[in-house]
Parts: structure tokens; C-alpha cells; sequence
């Protein structure tokens, strides 16, 4: 990992290869800074639905681009950065698949012009697929991995680099085994383990009882099986040794667990459980769920239209500033507490200003 | 689990031991119904700030009340029900412990008179402890357990029952063994899961590319070593065998990750995605947080004060009642996505609304 590319690149226009939710917010964001977006999707209707929401014009199959961004499912990847870079339409090629030491082997596997070609992997994402969910801001602030191959001029890393400012985002260059390394804990084992949970979920009695850890530990098992099994086949031998960690630090937890009480016991379960709070604190979480960056005010609120407006209008003409808005009841609830996250140095002033006016501050 | 008490029961005097959430969020739930609340702590801190709370009044040592609800650390629960029950202050003994059987065992082996406790535990709480974070409604519609004992009499049993109810909460019947294995499923497990994985995270160049992802399958490890080491030991029995479980599924994902490529490997890891993916569709979420019960509409919203009050005075205007909020946007972006969930019907009149007055709705 390093400072990246030295070249500053001027991007003029590119060519987003697939109109699904990555390539069509490419476009939307590339197109809100005035880049030129040309958009090609076998699907008709992804293509259509891209254009509409404006994230580029039809590629005429001809027109030549600075760019060119492949952002297809990662085991068609290699296929169509070949089929374009035969086309010669751009000046680098790019991708951006979530495993990049697999697409590499194949690049290199098609005897491709290796100098142009550049790897990437945005770390965005959202709960829904396709154009529909695409967002010009999709990218903003998050990390975009900028992996260049051994083979790969310093032009070609320039221009991928100036995608990822260009789109908002904030790149970081990496090897390609740096990158799946790193994937392989914070994205793909996070996947393993959230299945892993909720494959054991079956006994309706139990989960009557379920509450917001249950909820939270397996959303993201909830993901979509035939991409998942790709990433994690793409990824297998980076990852097979951290489930191998991770089966070894549950074995020594199960094994005190079967023991009979004893200090020693209870030492051991308070250092899987303090280990675990230690490697949480280093997560970066979003704004407003938690983070030390921000105060949070909670609120409780009647389930009546117009009740959080008029709480939020309240604190606009107190020229408090709300950064984030948690509605936190649970199902069955006639009203909930809203948390409020605010820059620092407003809670108080907040809270008592609501308190005075009939609004009851839990804390 | 059945159906659970016959008899009516009327509560009209409560003494709650204990004044920390979960005790002080009683009170005040009682008190809001007319109740009687008497209250005791050890931390005359804790008393204090119950009683301006409004959770209820000193209790002055004497007073006789229908119901004692014993609302201390599992690790104590008994000791204290010894203590309130030779005092003779009371028709029905209850407490709030996490882990039954632990309880249950303690008491009858302190000789109590048995025919007057029944266990109880709801299964609510929140991510801050004391009587700061109470709320009145913190237990509406949550799930709260009640397990008699095989002496607890009818009386007494209706008397936790209507606890439950005054409270606002859906009362449940289950034995003391029923509760735990099913706690042990849907609460201890998670919490194991989520330190296992965070205890894994050292590698800072991964950290910094975590999305939302890591941060919720993670959000539960943040929890209090101290008072898990409790909660698992006291459960050790039931929990051992299903993180025995858990292991084996992880050691044949894992020997499947160390196999070469063959449809049989993929299909295996399909497979262990898949059951995952089932699990999950069986866990009741959050209101808003995709349950197919609401229609959610995204907005983007820029981040400037009152943006938000302004798009949910407008929703407010087109007598539309948002659910539930939330801002999606993470750290550092200048501006997020809302998503505002709504009861179905709705989705359409509001986002045609929002989009001819300026708005951009992202689907």
C-alpha cells in the first residue's frame, strides 16, 4: 500500500461496460463532474434504465474513451476486458471485481496487452442490485482499491486513480494479494459468519425471543448465494486459513465452556469476549451509530404523522445541525425513541430546549 | 410454551429491587398506568435519579406490595430474593434474569418458599446501562418471558403475568429449560459469533477498507465482557453443544474452500450460503429495516440543517406517516440517502410528490 500514482490524469471520457448498480452509478457520478460516459450492457432494458436516469448516452460501438470500466459479475470480468481491449477503444482498461489476484491470472492467462490494464475494486455496495438502485453518490468517501498489475504503466494507474477521485472516492493502491487478503477478513469471513449463524436458525420457539443483536449479526446473510459462492471460490485460499482461526478461537471458547466452573474457566471466557470488544473498537463505524465524533440525543416520539418533522423543524430553528436519525422501536411499538447524532457541543443545549417544550429526553 | 395464566390478577403495588435499565424502565412503565411503585438500591445514586425520573418513591422498608420484582445482575438475583422474601414484603416474588434454570437451581437450593417466585425475563434492553437510559415504553410489544417454577402457585403466576401486560409487553410461558435453550440460540450464540469474528480484526490496512458489512456483524462485540462472562457461564450446558454446531459447519466450509474447483465444491459452498440465507429469512426484523410489511422511498438529502425536517414536514403535509427513518450515509460522504419506510400504499403518491417539488428520489 502506498501513495499511489504520480501523474495527474485528465479523464475526458469513458466507456462503463454493464449497467448494473456499480457501472450506473459510475456513470451518474462521472456525469454530475462533466466526464463524457459512454454505457454498453447486453440487457436492453439495464441499459435503457441507466440512460434514462442519466448516467450516460449508448456507446456507438466506435467512439474511442480515455477509459474504459468493466463492471460485470466477477467471473465474466476477464472475458470482456478481453473482448474490448481487441476492440483498442480505449487508452486503460479497468475493472472492478471484488476478488482481483483471480482476474489478474486471467488477464494474464489471455496473453492480453497487460501495460493498459489496471485492477479496482470500489468498496461500495447497497442491499439492492441494478440501475434502479444506482446513486451518483454511491462512492463518496469510501475506499477504491487501485490494484495495478506488475505490467502496468504509470499512465494507466493515473487514469484509474482519477476514476476514484473523479467519482468522489478515495483511492488506495494495493497489490492484488494485498487486496484479497484484506477482503478476505473485513468483507468475506464478516459473509462466512452471518451464514454460518443463521444456518442454525430453524427452532420457531427461539426465535419468537430474537431481538436487534440476532437482527444485526445476520442481515448480510440475507445475501444473494450464486454471487456469493463466486466470491468465495474466487477467494478460497486466503480465506480457508482464517476460518481455520476462527473454528480454533470457537474451539478453545467451546472447550472452557465444557469445563466444570473455576476461575481459570471464567478467565478464559472474559478473554475471548475482551479480545472481541478490543477488535470491535477498531471498526469504523458509521456516523452516528456510536461513533465519539458525535452526541446523540435520544427523543421519544408518538407514532403520529408529522411528530418527527416537527422535532426536526425544532432543532433546524435552533441552528442545531442533526447528522444521523435512528427510529429505534421494534415491532409491536405505538412510539419509539429517535436518536439523534449531532455534531459536539449541541446536546445540551438541544435537550433542554425540547424538554422546555413538552418533549420528553430520555437521556 | 402455552397460552399461560388463567387467572386475572390486579397489580396495584409493585416494589422494584433494583434501579438500573431495566428496574427503572418498570418503574416508569408502571407508574405511566397507575401502579403503585415502590423502589430500592444499593447506589443511592441510582435511587436518586429513578426517583426523579418518575419511576416511583423511595420504598421506606415496610410498605407490604403485591409483586416484588427483583431487577440486579444474575450473578445476585437470588441472594436478593432471599432477602426481600424473609422480609415477607410481598404476595409474588419475580426477577428479570437473563439465564433461568441458574436462578431457579440457586433458589431451591436457599429453601425458599417456592410456591410464590416465578421466573421472568424480558427480552428487552439497550446498548447504554442505568437508570439514565430508561424508557417507559422500553418493553411495548417485546416478547417477556415468564417461567413458573413447578411450585409457583396460579396466583403468582398471573401476578408476573400481569406484570408483563401493565408494562406493555406480550407476555410468553416457558419453562425455565425452554427459555434457556432458546436464549442460548437466538442471544448467547450471536454474541459469540460477533466477538469470535472482531477478535480477528488486528490487520489495520483490512480495516480500513470495512464497510457496513463488518461493522454490524460486529456491532454486538462492543458489549460488556464482565456481564457476558455471567450470562455464558450461567448457561455453559445449553450453549456448548450449539457452538459445537456452528464449528462443524465452519470445518466442512472450510474443507470444501481447501478443495480444487469441481461443481461438488461449489455446490457445497452454495449450499452452507444458502441455509444461511433461509435462516435469515426467518428472523424478525426491525420495523423499516426491510421488512415486507413497509414500502420504503429513498431520497437523497444533502447535508445542510433542516434538509431532513423539511422533507418529512412535506411527507407530514401529504398525510403520509413515515414509519421509521434512516440516514444512509457513511463516513465522510457530504450527503446521504433517507430511506423512509412507510405502511404499504403510500410509496407512490410520496415519491411523485417529492420529485416534482425538487427532490431526488432514488427509487
Amino acid at each position: 500500500m502506498d501513495g499511489g500514482a504520480s501523474n495527474a490524469s485528465e479523464l475526458d471520457s469513458v466507456l462503463v461496460v454493464g449497467a448494473g448498480l456499480l457501472g450506473t452509478s459510475i456513470g451518474l457520478a462521472l456525469a454530475s463532474v462533466g466526464v463524457g460516459v459512454h454505457l454498453v450492457d447486453s440487457e436492453p432494458k439495464h441499459l435503457h434504465a441507466a440512460v434514462e436516469r442519466g448516467a450516460g448516452r449508448v456507446w456507438n460501438g466506435a467512439d474511442r474513451v480515455d477509459l474504459a470500466v468493466v463492471a460485470v459479475p466477477p467471473r465474466i470480468t476477464a472475458e470482456l476486458l478481453e473482448r474490448f481491449q481487441r476492440l483498442d477503444i480505449a487508452r486503460t482498461y479497468t475493472h472492478v471485481a471484488s476478488v482481483q489476484a483471480h482476474v489478474q491470472a486471467e488477464v494474464e492467462a489471455r496473453k492480453l496487452n497487460l501495460s493498459c490494464i489496471v485492477g479496482g475494486h470500489p468498496m461500495a455496495g447497497a442491499a439492492l442490485s441494478g440501475p434502479a438502485a444506482a446513486s451518483a453518490d454511491l462512492f463518496t468517501g469510501r475506499p477504491w482499491c487501485v490494484c495495478p498489475l506488475p505490467e502496468s504503466t504509470a499512465e494507466a494507474v493515473a487514469d484509474v486513480w482519477a476514476l476514484a477521485l473523479a467519482v468522489g472516492g478515495a483511492p488506495v493502491s494495493l497489490s492484488a494479494a494485498e487486496h484479497d487478503r484484506a477482503v478476505a477478513l473485513v468483507s468475506h469471513l464478516p459473509q462466512i459468519v452471518a451464514s454460518g449463524l443463521a444456518g442454525l436458525l430453524t427452532d420457531p420457539v427461539a426465535l419468537a425471543l430474537a431481538g436487534p443483536g440476532l437482527v444485526d449479526t445476520t442481515r448480510i446473510a440475507g445475501s444473494d448465494p450464486d454471487l456469493w459462492t463466486d466470491v468465495l471460490t474466487a477467494n478460497a485460499v486466503l480465506i480457508e486459513p482464517l476460518v481455520g482461526r476462527l473454528i480454533a478461537a470457537l474451539q478453545e471458547l467451546r472447550s472452557a465452556l465444557a469445563d466444570p466452573p473455576s476461575p481459570a474457566r471464567d478467565a478464559a471466557i472474559h478473554g475471548y469476549l475482551s479480545l472481541g470488544r478490543a477488535g470491535r473498537g477498531l471498526v469504523p463505524v458509521k456516523r452516528g451509530s456510536g461513533s465519539a465524533a458525535f452526541e446523540v440525543v435520544q427523543v421519544r416520539l408518538d407514532d403520529r404523522p408529522g411528530e418527527l418533522a416537527r422535532l426536526l423543524s425544532q432543532a433546524s430553528d435552533l441552528r442545531v445541525n442533526v447528522e444521523d436519525v435512528r427510529v429505534g422501536h421494534l415491532e409491536g411499538r405505538p412510539h419509539g425513541v429517535v436518536s439523534l447524532s449531532l455534531t459536539p457541543g449541541q446536546a445540551r443545549h438541544l435537550a433542554a430546549s425540547l424538554a422546555a417544550t413538552g418533549w420528553t429526553v430520555e437521556r
